[in-house]
């Protein structure tokens, strides 16, 4: 009774969705991946920064690029999977602040002009972005392999030439396969998560 | 067409829901959060690693020992909401492995034996944990209003005395007020954030 969200809608985004590690053939469109981002490109962040920037590894040039600095257990998933998804925190996010918080353009010198205080920040806020495009992912009906075990350094140098880069996550994305999940881990309960002052 | 999520839920999550600077003197009870949080659980993460941590701030001298640590601009809203949680990573995930990734069990040493390590774990997994808390207050039909203006240190001195935790947001809840919303900023065009390889 508490949620306003529909139960179709919670299962398709949380109780149902599950991290798939295996893949049909049906590839994902790039009219896909817009519908996504037009999506989840208003999912707030500090300031409206928007540090995540993602890389579609679409051939097999890039792919094999990739897959080289993938864990060894995730290199398999990641070869077959339609689509992958790089997502990155840009460092310099900072610059693009005065047109996409135009009501406050001076935080970009206030608060950013340190590049430790800014890394830290699109850390954080790239993270917040990363989330939105998963939940992106399963509102457009299709499956998230999310993934943080690879070579960052790696990736980062590989993908990203400019050291401005950090990478966050790469997701495999497309429709289940078979035997596309292991069984459900658990979850901590409420009373270990939250608690009231 | 390429969605498969509904347009209200779309609406409800994304599209029209604001970060509230304002809100109505309606509670929100134990129970909402209870409903929020049992959706949003299931959210993926890295080892299915739970790092985040809820401090609700229900009483006056809670809500006063957190006012103190805001930032100026932030002080009044955040007095003012029917409720404030405090969204913080566990540093010490760590210890719930084994209880939470029984197919893995090793992980827990293998990856997470080095301070630094877990740190950064846990931030970046506790900031994924904080985006999907944020949709699930606005699929509880609620605002949010995330901030990160805050004396990080002193709030994590005076909510987690252990020096394990890391504050990661701080979020007013409730039903928007007069006024709640700025008009909303720009966003990064499709092509300025993904690209192709």
């Amino acid at each position: 009774m508490t949620l306003a969200l529909d139960a179709a809608a919670q299962d398709l985004l949380f109780r149902e969705a599950r991290t798939a590690n295996t893949f049909s053939d049906e590839p994902v469109s790039d009219e896909q991946v817009q519908a996504i981002y037009d999506l989840v490109k208003y999912g707030p962040t500090a300031f409206n920064q928007q540090p995540l920037r993602i890389v579609l590894v679409r051939s097999e040039e890039g792919r094999a690029r990739l897959v080289q600095h993938m864990a060894e257990g995730n290199q398999a998933k990641t070869a077959a999977a339609p689509l992958v998804a790089i997502l990155a925190a840009d460092n310099e996010f900072h610059e693009e602040l005065p047109s996409q918080l135009p009501h406050f353009p001076q935080a970009k010198d206030l608060f950013f002009s340190e590049r430790p205080v800014r890394e830290a920040s699109a850390t954080l806020n790239g993270a917040l972005q990363a989330a939105y495009f998963i939940i992106g992912v399963r509102a457009a009906g299709l499956a998230a392999g999310p993934m943080t075990g690879y070579n960052a350094e790696g990736i980062n140098k590989e993908f990203f030439g400019d050291g401005e880069h950090s990478v966050l996550a790469v997701v495999n994305i497309g429709k289940p396969g078979e035997d596309a999940w292991f069984p459900r881990s658990p979850r901590l309960a409420y009373d270990e998560v939250v608690t009231t002052v």
